[in-house]
């Protein structure tokens, strides 16, 4: 961390989920985008999360906002019941089928930032209506570095506002099937030139326990997932992957490629913590010293025999 | 190549396909395991063909093996029809679905191998039969490294068999469906380390488009595939990568983990040729300085943060 000045505001969804898996069942878990994004970014900076939970958030879930080292300036909690998920996976666990949607406090929330979160440096827009999204950028000062992710519902039902978001960012992240939604194309790089077109300057994919691809106007980048040796509950994966990134960058105040490729690592390694327990309870506990141990892992299993001497 | 003595022997299937994609129908292509792995061992070393073509069989694809290098003294032609396989790919190119198998001079295939390719270093078992594997064994004199594909057939069928050719392999080759088939394993780690427990040195597992993850006893290592453009026909990409793979381990003559990895990514690479146009057309014409530019750009997309002065 460079200074006590906020690096990184984290904005997105606050809910307590209930998860099916093939290795059992929980009610009530901690869950949203900026809850898993926020716990991934805390392993580098200390995060500021923007979100609002409901009456009837538990006292201890605050706490683990606070013992993680969320800067909590931009939480809100309103008059009504927190957001409800329930999801369900199958053997496969790269598909899941939501159960039911209770909007709640997400449905109201209106994103009100703090004067120190308006100046930072650094901003993640977790999936939330494009709309929402939009209202947070309109209150950020000059943010260097916007990240957003997004879901299926807003490209099909929003399109014209996520367009809207993706122009004012700098990096846009989704998943393979809703790249392949917007795009219209199975092919991933012509999905990826086709966001690109859009306006930021990174587009990074998300495919799960198959890894990521990314690509800038020039180049193209791929990169396997940690293969977890058993993957208990993917609920919240692709948030910590966005908020391990965002917190690297955050941390080291760059946005070159080798800090983007540096930060996809880094996430990819909060995402294989994350999927080992029901919610965000193992990603809660890992140590910065794990996390380092396991991305030199990570990076041994896939060195390339290219000398690098040679570029 | 390191001399005039055969370094590589490829023993597999030779067929006509009958293929539809997204991207159009062929009749009668050239196709079968042999053909594949051959075509993407030719680019590095002169690879022997064992295999079984039918009375049918054109003269246009015996020239593409004369013309591509094959050694042709272990090529058979028997007196009845060549294997025929018609098959479908639909919009996900992961999936295939078989319309028709013919067996013909399949099945009645026996492998005899000329006194130069017993004494060959290299031996690539292509999927076929494990008996027909165990018989092409039981002729070689002392092979140095030999790898063994397989299909979900013989899994279901002739397990023991099968385990029996495992144990007299030093490197097992399979994809992700499969190999969940043969141990019971979701996860890929424990599918890894139950193929070893069969005895093993290497175990490598093609993901398809996801790439592929490998393992020995002491290292699992992981490689995304090569970004295709456009996917017009998966037909022989995994025989192409292994022909790839035993291609270049036969041209160096070593059998290390560098090694190793290094040939898994010309396999990788010979594999994505393969995968742009129907049939081994687009593969048959790749030339040694379009598979080192290609391999080079492709290492240049993964490489890790990771130093490797910190090794």
């Amino acid at each position: 961390m460079k200074s006590d000045a906020l690096q990184l505001v984290v904005v997105g969804s606050i809910g307590l989920d209930d998860i099916a898996t093939p290795f059992g069942r929980r009610e009530a878990v901690l869950g949203g985008s900026a809850t898993y994004a926020c716990a991934a970014a805390a392993l580098f900076t200390r995060p500021g999360l923007v979100g609002a939970a409901g009456h009837d958030f538990p006292k201890e879930y605050l706490a683990f906002y606070e013992q993680r080292g969320f800067d909590l300036e931009g939480f809100q909690r309103l008059g009504v019941p927190t957001f409800r998920w329930a999801g369900e996976y199958g053997e496969d666990m790269n598909n899941r089928r939501t159960l039911r949607t209770e909007l709640n406090a997400l449905g109201a929330f209106r994103p009100r930032l703090p004067a120190l979160y308006r100046r930072a440096p650094f901003l993640f827009l977790g999936n939330l209506q494009p709309r929402v999204q939009l209202e947070v950028l309109a209150q950020m000062r000059a943010p260097r570095f916007v990240a957003v992710d997004t879901m299926d519902l807003w490209i099909r039902t929003a399109r014209a506002e996520l367009e809207e978001v993706w122009k004012r960012a700098d990096l846009v992240l989704l998943n393979d099937t809703e790249a392949r939604l917007y795009s219209g194309e199975r092919d991933l790089l012509c999905a990826i030139r086709r966001i690109l077109d859009r306006g930021p300057r990174y587009v990074v994919i998300k495919k799960g326990e198959h890894g990521a691809i990314w690509g800038s106007r020039r180049r193209i980048g791929l990169m396997p997932a940690y293969p977890v040796e058993r993957t208990c509950d993917p609920t919240g994966a692709g948030d910590a992957f966005a908020g391990g990134l965002m917190g690297t960058i955050a941390m080291r105040g760059r946005t070159d490629v080798a800090s983007l490729r540096y930060g996809l690592e880094q996430g990819a390694v909060a995402a294989s913590f994350c999927v080992e327990a029901f919610g965000p309870e193992r990603l809660g506990r890992v140590t910065p010293a794990e996390q380092r141990a396991r991305w030199e892992r990570f990076c041994r299993m896939w060195q390339t025999s290219w000398k690098r001497s040679a570029r």
